[in-house]
C-alpha cells in the first residue's frame, strides 16, 4: 500500500508523525470500531447490573471489546452488508456460547453509533483538540505579554487609525481563541447518548429488563455521558451540532489570525514574517521569495472545511424516526477535527518563532504619525467647548494635505481653533505632539486578557 | 409607493398585519436607527455618571434621541456619506449648544453599531422571537399529550419498523425545539457591547474621562448588555454568531417538523393533513387537490435562510482591528430572525388545526402488524437462549414471506425456534399476538417531556 | 499500513477495487505528481522546438519525467518546504549535467501545478467520470424504455396528481443526467492552462526564448488544452469553476434520483425496492427490514460535497497575482470527482436489479382512480363551454367526498354540469370512464427523451 | 408606508432611483405577475393558432393581461389561497364570457411559473444585468489601457514578486468579466419553459388540442424561450441553474476586484483610492480617514448572496413529478440579480473615478528593485550553463540581505557566478541593472486583451 495512492490530502499529506498519532486514537476507522465495541462492552455490563446476564460475561465481553480491530469487522460487513451486525458477529464470535446472547441485547445499530460518536468526540474534543489549541493558545498569551509595549499602527479598513500595540492586538486572538476553546469544552461535555431501541420508545429493553431508562442511564454513566432526554432511534442532533458550531468557530479565529499576519507579513508592511529554514525555497523560479505559506495554509483549510456546516445543518433533518441520510455524510467529521488540529499545530509551530519586526512596526507609525493626531485634537476641541470640532478637524486634516503642514500646526493657525488649542493642560498638548503616548489602555488591557485566559481553568 | 414594487418577499409577501407590527420594533430599518439612538443616549447618561456633563444634558440628549427615526439620518447620510455620523449630526440638531459637543462623545462607529445590534437583537430575540417559537412549542405539547396513546407505526428509512405513538413521535419535536429556544436564550442574553472606541484601545476616552472601563461599563449596564473582555473597533463575534447559529438551529427543528409533516400527508400515507379553507384552491388545474403548501413553505424559507451561516462565518474574519467587509451583510441579519418567526407563526395557525387521522394511523400500523413482530421474536428467542436468534428470524420473515404466513406461525413451525417459543411466558406470548401493545415507555416519555418543557421557566 | 488507521472515508471504506484502481490514474497523489511530471516535459519539449535545448534532452526529461512517483518528490519537499521545485530537483537528478538546466526552465511553479491540474481534471472527467456517469445513462435509458407503458400515479406536493408512466418518470432523470453529461464534456473541453510565468506577464521567459506566447501553445498543444487569453501566476479560475459547477450538478441529479427512489420504496408506496442479497442484514435488531440503504448513501455523500461549492467560490478570490490562500483546499477538488464516482457506481449496481413492483403501481393508481377524474373534467367541461368549471368540480370533488360517490356520479347528477356532459364526444366520456388512459404523450415521450440521449454523440 | 419600516437592505437602502426603476420593470413583484399575465396570454394567442379559440379572443386576453397589477392579484390570492389561479380569476374577471373558458385552458400553475421566470430571467439578465456590467467592463478596458505602461510591482503571497503594469493586472479583471459576462449570455439564453401541464406529460393539452407540443413550442416561440425536452410539473432545474452559477461567478470577480483594490488602497501600499466627496465623512471620529467603502460594501453583498448556491442546489431536488419547497426560496432569486447590478453600478462610479498614484506605485516598486533582478539572474545564469542556478541565486540573495549589498553586486563576486555574468548579452546585463524594463510583454497582452472584449459582439 502506497500512502500517495490515497485520495485525501488528510491521508497522505498533512499529518506529521506525532499528530497523526494521536490523532488516530479518536478519529481514524479503527477508533470509530473501538469506540463502538466500547459501547457494546458498557451495555452488557449494565445488563450484568439489572442482572439479566451474570458479571462473568460482562467481563468475558468487555475483553472481547477491547482488542477488536476494524478489518475484522470489515470482513464481516463484506458478507452481511451491515456494519453494526457485523460489529455483534465479530464480538459473539470472540465470547463463550452463554455470553453470545447478551452482546448488542436490545439495542439497535445507532444505540451503539450515536453513543459511541458521542463519547469519541467527546474525548477527541477533551483530550485531543482542546489540549492543542490550548498550546497554540499559551504562545500568543506569550507572545502578547511580551510585545505589550510594542508600538503598532492600529488598523481599520485597511487604513492607519490609532495607534495601539502588538500585544494588545494578540490579546484579541488570545480573548478570541480562549471563549472558542471554553465553548468546545462546554459542548462537548453536553453530548448525549442514547439506548432507547429502534424507534425511540425502548420497545426492546421494555421486554427485556426491568428498568430500560436505568439501563439506559447505566450505559451512559459507565461512558460518562448524559442521556438524551427523548431520541428517536438517534440521538437528537442538536448537541452535536453545537459542537460542531464551536469547531468552526475556533477554526475562524485561527483563520482570522491567519490573514492579519498574512497582511502584516506584505512587503510594504514587513512588522512580521515566519522564520524561514536555511534550505527553505520560497518559489521555484524567484529565489528570494519569502512566503507566508502556513498562514495561507491554514486559511485555506478554514476555506474548505467551513462549508461544512451546511452539510450538518442538513443531516440534522432526519425524517420520521430517522432516515440514513446521515450516516455517509457523518463518516466524514473526524475531518474536520483532524484538520483542526493540523492548523493548530501548524500555527504552534509558526508563532513559535514568529519574526516580530518592531522597527517597522515604529517606521509605519511614524508614517502615520501625523493623521493619528486628528482624533484627539477633535475630542479635545470638543472637550473645550467647540461646537463642531469633528467638521474643524476634517477640514483641518484636508488642509494640512494640501499646504503639506502637519495637522497640529495648521490648527494652530486656524481661527476658532487655536483659541480652544491655548486653553488645553501641558498633558493634553503633550499628547498631541507625541501621538505615541495615544494608546489608552492597551498595555493593561493586555495583562488582563491575558491573565483571564492564563487562570481559566482546565 | 407600492409594496409590489419591492424585491423582498419578506417586504411584499410574508408578513401579515400583526406579526409585521411587532417584527418592525426590532427589525425594520427605523428599529436599527432608534436602537442606534438609545446607545447614544446611554452614553451621555453614563458620560454624566462620570462628571463630564451634567444630567440635564443627558436628559436633553435622551429626549432628541426618543423619537428619532430612519427618515432624518438618511438625509443627512446622503449629504455627508456616514450613516453613524449622520446620526450623531441630526441629534446633534436637535439639541442645545451646550449639549452638542457630549453626543457621540469619545465614541466611535461601531461602539454605537454593535452594541446597537446587541440590544436590538437579544430584546428581538427574547421578546419577539422566542415568545412567538414558545406558542408554537405550546401548541405541540398540547398536540403530543392529546395523542400520547395514539398508535402509529414508528419509520426509520422510510420503512415500518416498530410501532410508537403519535404523541410520542411529536415529543421529539418539542424536546428539541424547547432546546432549541433555550439555546436562543442562552446565547442571546450573551450578547456582548462594546465602548471601547476606534481601535478598542480606550485611546479616546482614556483623555476624556477618569475611568475609561467605568464608562464602558456603565452604558452597557444602561442597556443590559455586558461589555467584551477585549474588543477592537468591533465586538469580539462570538456571541453573535453563536446567536445565529442557535437561530438557525431552531429554524432546523421546524423545518424537520415540516418535512415529517409533508411525507406524513403522502396520499398512500395521509396520517396528518394540514385543515383546509372551503375556498380554498389546491391546483390552479386539478381541483382535486389538497397541498402541505405551509409545511412546504417553511422548508423552502429554511433552505434560503440556512446557508447563511456561511456568511456569518466569513464576516467573523476581519483583518486587524477591522475591515468593515461586513457592513452590508451584517444588514441582512434581521431577515433570518424575520424569516424565523413568519415560518414559526405560520406553524402555529396549521397546527392549531391540524387534522390526525387516527384511523390511518391504525391502517398503517396493521399492513405492518406482521412484521413488527421479529423484533420482540429475536429478542426473546435471545432472551431464552437462542444464541442465533436474530440470523434464525432473519430467515423466519424470508420464509413467511414466501409461503404466505405469518411470522409467528412460521416460527411456531421452525425447528430450534419452536421449542423455545413454548417456554414464553403469558405475557410474552401475548405481545407476540397483539404487537400494538409493543410500544415500549412511548407514553410515559411523551408525558416526561411535555412536563419537562412545560415547566421549564422563562 | 493498516488503511483503518486513515481518516476519509473515500480512502479506508468507500472505492472498491476495479473502481480504486480506475480512480488512482488520475485522482490519487501519484497521479498529480505524475501529471505535474508531464507538464515538466511537455515544457522542455516545447523549448527544444524553440531551439533553446536540443530534442535529445527534451527526449530524456521526458523519459525521466515517466517513472517519476510521489515518494521521491516528497522526499526532497522535506528537506526545501516547496513541492514543485522539489519535483524539478527530482527530475533534475535524473538527468544528464546537459539537460538539468533546461528542467523547469522558464517557468513558475503554478505554470505546472495549474495546467497539471487542467490535463489531469480534463483526463479525469473524460475518461474516468463521465463514462461512468454513461453507463448508469444508460441503465437508466433501459429502465425507462421497458416501462414506458407501465402506469404509475404522478405526483406532486408528495400527493397524488395526474397518471403518468414510470417511464416517464425515469425519462426525467435520463434528460437531467445526460444534460449534466454534456455540461461536463463541454466544461471540461474549455479547461486551460498557462506558461506564462510567475506574475502571468512572460517575464522569465520573454528573456529566454524568442517567442513566448508560442511556447505557451506548444506547451497547451503537448498537452490538449487551450491557453488562458490571461493568466496571472496562475490560470483563471473561472474554467475550473464552471468544471466544478457541472460536477456537482450532475451530482444533484443523482441525489434527486435517489430521493424519488427512497420515497417509492417506503412501505406504503412499495414500487420500487433496492434489491436484497440472501445473507444481507437489514437492521441489526428489526430482522424484517429492508432499507434503501444505498439510494440513502448517495443522497448523503451529496450533502457532504454540495456545499463545497462555497469553498471554490472562496478559492477563486485570489489577492492581486495571487495569494496562496486556495492551495490547500484545492488538494481536496479530486475527493468531489471521486465521490461522485462512487456515488454512480452504487447507482449502477443497484439499477441494474432494481426492483419494479407494477401491481403496487396499479394498486397506487387506482387509490386515485377517482379524483384523477377531476382535471379532465374541468377541461372537457371548460371546453364544452362552462364558464366557471374549475370552481364546479372544485365543488363537485368535495360532494363527491362526502356523499361518498365518484367524482363522475357527482357530476352527472349536477345541475348546469350534467347538461354539458351529454355534450361530451365518446372518446371524451371514455377517459372519464378510464382515466388509466389519461396519460398524455408520457410514452412518446419517453421514446424521444431516450432516442435522444442515446444518439447523442460521445 | 414608510419604507423604513421595511427588512430588506435591497428594499430601503441600496437602490438608488435610476438603477430601482430599472431593475423593479424585471425584478419587483409586480415585474413578476406582469411576466405571468404575459404568459397566459401567449397560451391563449398559442391555443387560437390551433383554432381552440378565436383570434380576438386572443387579443382580448392580451390586453387584460397588459395592465394587470400585483395588488389585484394578491387581492383575489387571500380569498382562494392559490397565487396562480388567483391570476387565472383576476384575468377571467377582464374578458367576456366568451373568452373565459381559455384563460388558462389546459395550463397548470407551473406552465405559467417556470415559463414567466424563464422569460423574465431572460430578460433581467439581457437587457438590465449584462448592460450594466458591460459598462462597468468598458471602464475597466479605459483604465487598463491607460495604464498598459505604468510600472506597478507584481504581488504574489502579498509579497513582492516580479514587475508588471497596472494596465496589465485591471486586463486581469477585464477578461474575466469579459467571460463571465459571455457566460450569462449564454446561459441566459438557455433557458427554458415548459407547457407540458400538471405532470408533463401533456395529459391536460392531448384531450384538448390536436398537436399538444406544437402548442408548447407556439407558446414558447411567442417569448422567445426554447421548450425542455422533458418536464415534470416544472422545468428541468439545470439551465436556471446554471445561469445563478454563471451570476455568482461574475459577482465573484467584481469581490475579487473590490479585494486587489482595498489592499491597494492600504495606508502602507497607497497605489489605489476611490476618490472623495468633499463633504465626505470617513470616520465618526478620526476626521482624517478616507475609506474604501465601496470596496468594502461590494466584497459584503458578495459574502451575502453567495452561499445562496447552496439552495439552488438544494432546490434543484424536488420529490418525483415536484414537490414544492423550492416555492418560498425560489422568490427570492430577484434578489441576487439586484445585488448584482447594485454591486457593478456602485464598481462602475467608483471606477470612474478611481485614483491611480503612479508615484507610489513606482515608489513601491524601487523597494523591491534589488530582489526583483533574483529571477533574471537565476534564469540568464542557467541559460548560460549554471548547473544549479536557483540555488546560487537563493544564497546570493540570502548573502545580498546580510552583508547589505545589491544582489547584482554580490553575485558578481561570487565564484562559480561572476565567470558566467561575463559571458552575458549587454541587453542581458541591461536588465539587470534596469530592472524594471522586466515586464515581459505586459503591455501587449493588455492590449490584446482588451482588444478582444472590446470586439466581442453583444
Amino acid at each position: 500500500m502506497d500512502k500517495f495512492d490515497l485520495f485525501s490530502p488528510l491521508d497522505y499529506r498533512y499529518l506529521s508523525g506525532g499528530l497523526r498519532k494521536r490523532a488516530e486514537i479518536y478519529l481514524s476507522e479503527n477508533a470509530r470500531v473501538h469506540y463502538q465495541a466500547k459501547v457494546e462492552a458498557a451495555l452488557v455490563r449494565a445488563l450484568s447490573r439489572q442482572g439479566v446476564c451474570s458479571k462473568k460475561i460482562a467481563l468475558e465481553v468487555e475483553k472481547a471489546a477491547f482488542n477488536i480491530r476494524a478489518e475484522e469487522v470489515y470482513a464481516e460487513e463484506a458478507r452481511i452488508k451491515h456494519d453494526v451486525r457485523a460489529l455483534a458477529n465479530v464480538l459473539r464470535s470472540k465470547v463463550s456460547a452463554q455470553a453470545k446472547p447478551f452482546v448488542h441485547f436490545s439495542a439497535t445499530s445507532y444505540d451503539i453509533v450515536d453513543t459511541a460518536s458521542a463519547v469519541r468526540y467527546k474525548e477527541a474534543v477533551l483530550e485531543l483538540v482542546v489540549p492543542q489549541l490550548r498550546r497554540l493558545l499559551n504562545i500568543w498569551i506569550k507572545i502578547a505579554l511580551r510585545e505589550k509595549k510594542t508600538l503598532q499602527i492600529g488598523r481599520t479598513h485597511g487604513q492607519h487609525a490609532e495607534p495601539i500595540t502588538f500585544g494588545f492586538a494578540m490579546a484579541s486572538h488570545v480573548n478570541r481563541l480562549g471563549k472558542a476553546i471554553s465553548n468546545m469544552e462546554y459542548c462537548a461535555q453536553k453530548l448525549e447518548g442514547k439506548c432507547s431501541g429502534a424507534v425511540g420508545g425502548y420497545n426492546a429493553s421494555s421486554i427485556l429488563v426491568k428498568n430500560p431508562r436505568k439501563l439506559e442511564k447505566d450505559v451512559m454513566d459507565e461512558l460518562g455521558l448524559v442521556s438524551a432526554l427523548h431520541s428517536t432511534q438517534i440521538v437528537p442532533p442538536e448537541s452535536l451540532l453545537d459542537l460542531l458550531h464551536s469547531t468552526i468557530e475556533a477554526f475562524t479565529v485561527l483563520a482570522n489570525f491567519s490573514d492579519d499576519m498574512r497582511h502584516l507579513q506584505r512587503s510594504e508592511i514587513a512588522e512580521i514574517a515566519e522564520s524561514f529554514g536555511s534550505d527553505q525555497v520560497g518559489s521555484s523560479t524567484m529565489p528570494h521569495k519569502r512566503n507566508p505559506i502556513n498562514f495561507e495554509n491554514v486559511k485555506s483549510l478554514w476555506k474548505k472545511f467551513m462549508p461544512l456546516m451546511n452539510t450538518f445543518y442538513m443531516d440534522a433533518i432526519s425524517e420520521h424516526q430517522r432516515d440514513l441520510t446521515n450516516s455517509a455524510s457523518a463518516r466524514f467529521i473526524p475531518e474536520l477535527f483532524v484538520a483542526l488540529v493540523v492548523s493548530s499545530e501548524r500555527l504552534e509551530k509558526v508563532c513559535s518563532n514568529l519574526v516580530v519586526d518592531r522597527a517597522a512596526m515604529m517606521a509605519n507609525f511614524d508614517s502615520s504619525r501625523e493623521s493619528v493626531v486628528a482624533e484627539p485634537l477633535y475630542l479635545l476641541l470638543a472637550k473645550h467647548g467647540h461646537t463642531d470640532a469633528h467638521e474643524a478637524v476634517r477640514q483641518i486634516t484636508l488642509k494640512a494635505k494640501e499646504k503639506g503642514k502637519t495637522v497640529f500646526e495648521t490648527a494652530s493657525q486656524t481661527n476658532g481653533v487655536m483659541e480652544l488649542i491655548q486653553k488645553f493642560s501641558r498633558p493634553e498638548l503633550e499628547l498631541l505632539k507625541n501621538p505615541e503616548s495615544y494608546i489608552g489602555l492597551c498595555v493593561e488591557k493586555t495583562e488582563e486578557v491575558c491573565d483571564y485566559w492564563k487562570k481559566r481553568p482546565k
